[in-house]
């Protein structure tokens, strides 16, 4: 047996919390599985006296998490305070000066800052692990880092965030509506404490961006996701979908093409009996695609407290273990800078507009369409109050310029109502 | 940069290739993700003069795989000859004894000298990884080892015999039966020399020990696998199963209880809406649950060339990262003996029996059954021919006891006609 590797654990919310009790309660699990001891020697978080239902006797208090982060006496930095910026950020810096290594579940800080933290650590042989990062419990940075490591990865994809999971699928299921359910998630806690982190689209894009960036060998480039929430998704939106065999989902995609790198995270219609259709509440699913290994597909809880727990604890026991791993999968100092792409490949859309009740409305939707080259699937005006009808409108495949040509023209017809919703109808 | 990594393949089959293939056409990018190159030193099949369709230029050859393993100038020996004895074992310990590390996709010589095999290695710092001799394609071995190391792990279950399963999937989308597929499969290539190590279970079986190595720090104990293949399986058994909602999979569960190791390969019926009832063809699925994650499930492919070179890579790119795992995640002399357990935990069960068309006969059917202590929830006899009829019962849950004392007692009747078929419900 070496050493014991000694853990300074900042943020004890439910994810710290959960990796104190996995410490506690699986010492001699963890020292068989990686030859050593693993203890914590100090921990920080805002309140001391906050009552967590777990034990940290024994362990050093400090205030101020840049004060743990330099402690003499740990030897891995373990950031759970989250946010971008800040103590988060200060801390992971310092800890990184002070030769530690540092596992991070903190995708918005990886996401905004990580090219220049991997470069830090790698330049001084310190390693950055964030597993619990992405997608919480499934160990879908491990699965690309390592396990696809032989494949030139064609494409990521994924349902990353459990509460606008969360929220699609209670749709369906209750009839209620978006702001009902929004509310719900916000009494329940599921929410960030910017909730635009959520229903925004961000936090999964700071996923998809981390994911990315192994994926293609390229750097962070968050600010490269085309993003779009959830918030303009309505209930006849989820109805109209799932009579036409499709469920809407915040969906994440990545690839490389010979344009450059195309992300985008974005409400999506997939078939109902597809693996992601099928996806329920809280859980996530990541797809990755390899030239030799064809599709892999991970799904699990992408939250929680034991979760997100496991995933910290598998980065701990990796160092632990003595393996050594750059940030990205290759060095960060190598990493391209992606042009990024706008997401054009052809796809079929489905539409909603909303028309006034004139003769005629109809027809002028169609010649719109008509004239940008789209060509349609089905189309239907389904049922109307007094002054305006509802269109649905589901096209063949169509280019993304065509599209916006059609949305762009709309107005002048004078018979749109509203902003139309067009949401691509991804064939998985 | 440091030295290469040179590389001694055994075995030029179709991952054999796959793994040449990628070694050559991907150097770049294996040198960015490991920081050093990786190099194919010699090789060694049966043929030397068989077109593989892949260019052996400038390797070495050997006729002989016990003298590659040996070889002055291969750091890692990969062994993707397969067979639990002869060459693949000879050259598998001869590579240990001159110092090499090792790579095999050999699920039965691990499942059968595992054991033994990763003593030597660990007693001589040396490495023995698997990926690829479990579900082809799918990172399961890493994410068992690596990514839920932090976990309790409480069951292992997968369906993991891409041919069964092809076997199984297509009996219900064509309507014909076992035989017939069994020879398409033989046509196709899809089996392996012994059928039976596909139908039988067999080949499952080795992936299943070898996951309950690794998920409960035990030896793997192949032998104690309740073994039980595809081949009672009827084309009624599909088409029954199928209107009760189910699929028939070839289902390996592993547990820890109280009384001990519970393996068994069988077949089972699932929800067909389950995604492990959704599963089609030779696509592969594993289900590990954990305490602190829950419950993680992997998909894809389980077998094919260039799957199971990239799990084969994975090992590889390990090796060249300087990562030292021990084989099944904690050292193999603490791995502790099983005891093994039956199967036991109660269930539905599906049974199958053939009567012979007297009055009488299904009351005495009903009579066993509720003698055994057995409580039925469907029964129904369907169209019979004019000797004998076939009796469905769909059980409550039952212990294997009580399904055991109804089975025996059966013949007993004077009504119940051949073999009655009892497959498990798994409730997933």
């Amino acid at each position: 047996m070496t050493d014991p590797l000694r853990l300074g654990i900042a943020g004890l919310g439910t994810v710290g919390t959960g990796v104190v009790r996995i410490v506690r309660q699986k010492a001699n699990l963890l020292a068989r599985r990686t030859g050593r001891a693993i203890e914590i020697s100090a921990v920080s978080a805002r309140s001391r006296t906050k009552d967590r239902g777990v034990s940290l006797s024994g362990y050093a208090w400090e205030d101020d998490p840049v004060a743990l982060a330099t402690r003499d006496d740990i030897d891995v930095f373990v950031e759970l305070m989250g946010g971008s910026e800040g103590p988060a950020r200060a801390a992971t810096e310092a800890a990184l000066d002070a030769g530690k290594d540092v596992v991070t579940a903190n995708k918005a800080l990886l996401a905004l800052h990580g090219q220049e933290l991997a470069e830090r650590a790698e330049a001084m042989g310190h390693v950055i692990r964030f597993e619990a990062a992405v997608a919480g419990g499934i160990p879908v940075v491990k699965a690309l880092t390592e396990g696809l490591a032989g494949n030139e990865i064609s494409r990521v994809m994924g349902v990353m965030n459990g509460t606008c999971n969360y929220i699609l699928t209670r749709m369906e299921e209750t009839g209620q509506g978006y702001n009902a359910l929004f509310e719900e998630c916000a009494q329940l806690g599921y929410l960030e404490a910017d909730p635009n982190l959520d229903v925004g689209g961000i936090d999964a894009g700071h996923k998809l961006a981390l994911l990315a960036a192994i994926a293609f060998g390229t750097r962070v480039s968050f600010g490269a996701v085309e993003l779009e929430g959830i918030q303009q998704i309505s209930l006849d939106d989820i109805h109209h979908a799932a009579d036409l065999g499709f469920r809407i989902k915040l969906l994440g995609v990545a690839q490389m093409t010979g344009r450059g790198l195309e992300q985008r995270m974005s409400p999506c219609l997939v078939p109902a009996d597809s693996p992601l259709g099928q996806l329920q509440g809280g859980t996530n699913m990541v797809v990755l695609e390899g030239d030799s290994v064809g599709q892999i597909v991970l799904r699990g809880p992408g939250a929680g407290s034991g979760p997100t727990a496991s995933a910290v604890m598998s980065d701990v026991i990796e160092i632990a273990r003595g393996t050594r791993l750059t940030t990205f999968g290759q060095p960060a100092a190598g990493l391209i800078h992606p042009t990024p792409a706008r997401a054009t490949a052809p796809a079929p859309y489905y539409l909603r507009l909303r028309l006034s009740d004139k003769p005629g409305a109809l027809a002028k939707v169609a010649a719109v369409l008509g004239e940008a080259g789209i060509s349609i699937d089905r189309m239907r005006q389904t049922r109307h109050d007094e002054i305006t009808a509802p269109v649905l409108v589901v096209t063949h495949k169509t280019s993304r310029d065509a599209l916006d040509r059609a949305l762009e023209a709309f107005p002048a017809t004078g018979v749109v109502v509203d902003e139309p919703i067009a949401i691509r109808i991804e064939s998985i």
